[in-house]
């Protein structure tokens, strides 16, 4: 029970994503995702309250991608934090293209709607002070050199932002998850203490 | 005459801006724009083919900030040309969360035209190419250390990039043309030989 009840939720979030990249979140209805997914409208509301709340849980799923990167193997050595959180960006970069759409939805939905926004600007405040702390911790330890951890933070955030802006806008352009580890690795090469 | 046919120019330029930021690229119409910039569609004709003719041009005025900033004073050692671009960050920056409709319309036109796409990404592909012949240069002067240019010139345009995002949609999560001086100087730190 509990099972087909996971597999509805899913059916509906899949059947979601579709409408809204074809039609857009505005004209998306909850009929319509009912209609994709094949389920009845009272699964819907079992589920979800609202269409937006489907979309927010969308936004949510896309997040914990980058929550799982971001939080990996904190136990360790930042310079060795960092580079396990590369084992994560195939995963990332994969299929981004696809992705467009729905992550212009975000930005679209974000800009119109003040509990989207919230709920699409709090990750980036938040991936901006873990990096912040996660540098601090590099300095403290010894080895990282002697840098501003919330400028540094933010050009880490920034650089991430921008590749995968990049990554989505033009998926043929570059071996993305490729490019992402190698910044990684160039910027590691300055924070990082040369007699580390 | 001359004068007369620019400021009619601009004003449907500004009127499609405000057409495009309300109603989106799709709703928006030739007659919108006309009757919003107060000009027969005689002018309009006269100026523009098509409203896609209206958007690259817009896509182009938005694109010439950047160019200026790129292309400013080369004939100097190179870290001295990258402090030049930082005097154009305040001009980019400025009212940035006004431009948000306008740069999430450039994006979604680039995902579903062709044209436009080209016209979007062209930049992209040009900047980088241009810092990664001016890091080259800055290794070749003497003044860089050794670093990959590609790669360093990646995260460059993927860091300006995802400043600019974040001003878009958190104008007030920082003061970003500051932000973004800061961190061109962190680059600097890591990019200019020491004993320069």
């Amino acid at each position: 029970m509990q099972q087909r009840s996971e597999e509805t939720r899913s059916r509906i979030l899949e059947a979601a994503v579709k409408q809204f990249a074809v039609n857009g979140y505005g004209k998306a209805s909850v009929d319509n995702i009912c209609e994709q997914a094949g389920v009845s409208k009272g699964a819907f509301y079992h589920h979800f309250q609202t269409k937006q709340d489907v979309f927010l849980a969308l936004l949510d799923g896309w997040l914990q991608i980058f929550d799982q990167a971001v939080e990996a193997s904190k136990d360790q050595p930042v310079p060795e934090t960092f580079q396990q959180m590369t084992d994560y960006f195939p995963y990332i970069f994969e299929s981004a293209s696809d992705n467009l759409p729905m992550f212009l939805e975000f930005l679209l939905q974000a800009s119109r709607d003040d509990k989207v926004w919230q709920a699409s600007i709090a990750p980036y405040r938040r991936y901006h002070k873990h990096f912040a702390s996660l540098i601090k911790k590099g300095i403290a330890e010894g080895s990282f050199v002697e840098v501003d951890p919330n400028l540094a933070a933010r050009l880490i955030v920034s650089a991430a932002m921008g590749l995968l802006l990049q990554s989505l806008l033009d998926p043929q352009g570059a071996k993305w998850d490729k490019v992402a580890r190698e910044t990684v690795q160039l910027m590691m090469n300055s924070l990082v203490r040369e007699e580390n």
